[in-house]
């Protein structure tokens, strides 16, 4: 394991963060009332807050002078690991809902095993966020259950949404061989052994909410090694724009 | 007039162009059908060669170093002169071809005059354009009355697209200061001079696709000073990502 290996590692978990929040920045505004978009402007800021402890720890670990902006404005998409789930685009609100769920259920599982890396900062971090992931998990799942045992349009909106997306998820267990040189060092979690755990509570909630667990085994993956899907550019091109437009520019 | 009146005079006509071909773009692979879809492609790389013609004699007029690409991909949002209606988004078919209908009457008459400039270039790049726009206005009427004289849907959606964009067409005839300098000298087209004759070939084709012609003076104005709608930064960071993130690239 070296400094290398850690960067790129760290860059994996918080580009997650990253790309999520400038999915749901984008609906700052555009919530289907006000306290629900408050809701998803609040779970964007969070995944900010923890996108920036990431980036500013990858920042030091790379040791140039390199900054969190530079990480986060002025890469190129193949450079972004993020999994493919997070980038896709916010198609309704069964989208939004189902994209978080989906992503939530999975990020806390993450947190919980990340507070035992060997890696100070991480589990630092880790212990900072996992209350807010809780929240969103909490939120959304809360969500999937109220639409999915709601009216008739709603039920088929979110079941449309989770049968959209779930050929993104099998991505999010996989390992790429910079995980597997971390998780011998004792600092990544194996995200390998947390799937059987998922895929069990995501039927749960589903379950509950009256939807139908998607039996398709055809799964789409890419993100973590930078292989990305039609949006993510245009994701990029509104995210760097002012960085790109005025350089160094600061408030 | 100076050199700065006629190359602001160049990009006040050239901008219409291109951004209008970037909203067409946009719809490439994505037409109703593939002939519709080449058709709009067809118009969009029309505009793009008018495009071209105006930047480049605009990059010479401007006597520095500056080249098209710099001049179309590089510019601020306050430094694009097109006017409200262009920028405007393809909600759906009814607005792009509510959009191009709007425009291309207004195009055609503009052009015809332009032909009677004293700037020789000018007098050229109309000569040329002219066939072109006389097509899209073809092209654009026709699909007013197909849409206008056809199902509900179709007479609802084109109606609907016309009575929201309806507000954008009273700027065409605005006369900015710099343009009243260029009229002056015997260059610029008098747009004021053109409406009565706009709205009674508009009134004309929509009376024919049995639409209504909207009765609304409220009317939005701006971008040919340079205020733009909120859709405009989305378009821009679209149009100049490619060279904000690879700056002076080459094919």
């Amino acid at each position: 394991m070296n400094k290398e290996n850690l960067y790129n590692y760290i860059l994996g978990i918080a580009d997650n963060s990253l790309i999520l929040a400038q999915r749901l920045g984008e609906l700052c505004g555009h919530g289907p009332n006000l306290e629900t978009d408050i809701a998803l402007t609040n779970i964007s800021l969070d995944l900010l807050g923890q996108t920036r402890s990431y980036y500013q720890y990858a920042a030091s670990v790379s040791g140039d002078s390199k900054t969190e902006d530079d990480i986060a404005f002025l890469r190129l998409e193949r450079d972004y690991k993020n999994v493919l789930l997070l980038e896709q685009p916010n198609t309704h609100f069964g989208y939004v809902i189902g994209r978080q769920f989906l992503f939530d259920v999975y990020h806390l599982l993450f947190m919980q095993e990340l507070q035992k890396s060997k890696d100070e900062t991480l589990v630092a971090i880790a212990n900072k966020g996992i209350k807010e992931v809780s929240y969103h998990q909490r939120f959304s799942s809360d969500w999937i259950k109220r639409l999915g045992d709601g009216t008739k349009e709603s039920h088929d909106k979110i079941q449309e949404a989770i049968d959209a997306l779930w050929r993104f998820t099998d991505e999010l267990f996989d390992l790429t061989e910079n995980d597997n040189t971390m998780v011998e060092a004792g600092i990544a979690v194996d995200v390998s052994k947390l799937k059987e755990k998922y895929y069990k509570s995501v039927a749960e909630v589903l379950t509950e909410a009256t939807l139908t667990i998607p039996e398709s085994k055809f799964f789409t993956r890419g993100g973590k090694t930078g292989t990305h899907t039609e949006h993510m550019g245009y994701l990029l091109a509104d995210l760097q724009y002012m960085q790109r437009t005025y350089p160094d520019m600061k408030w």
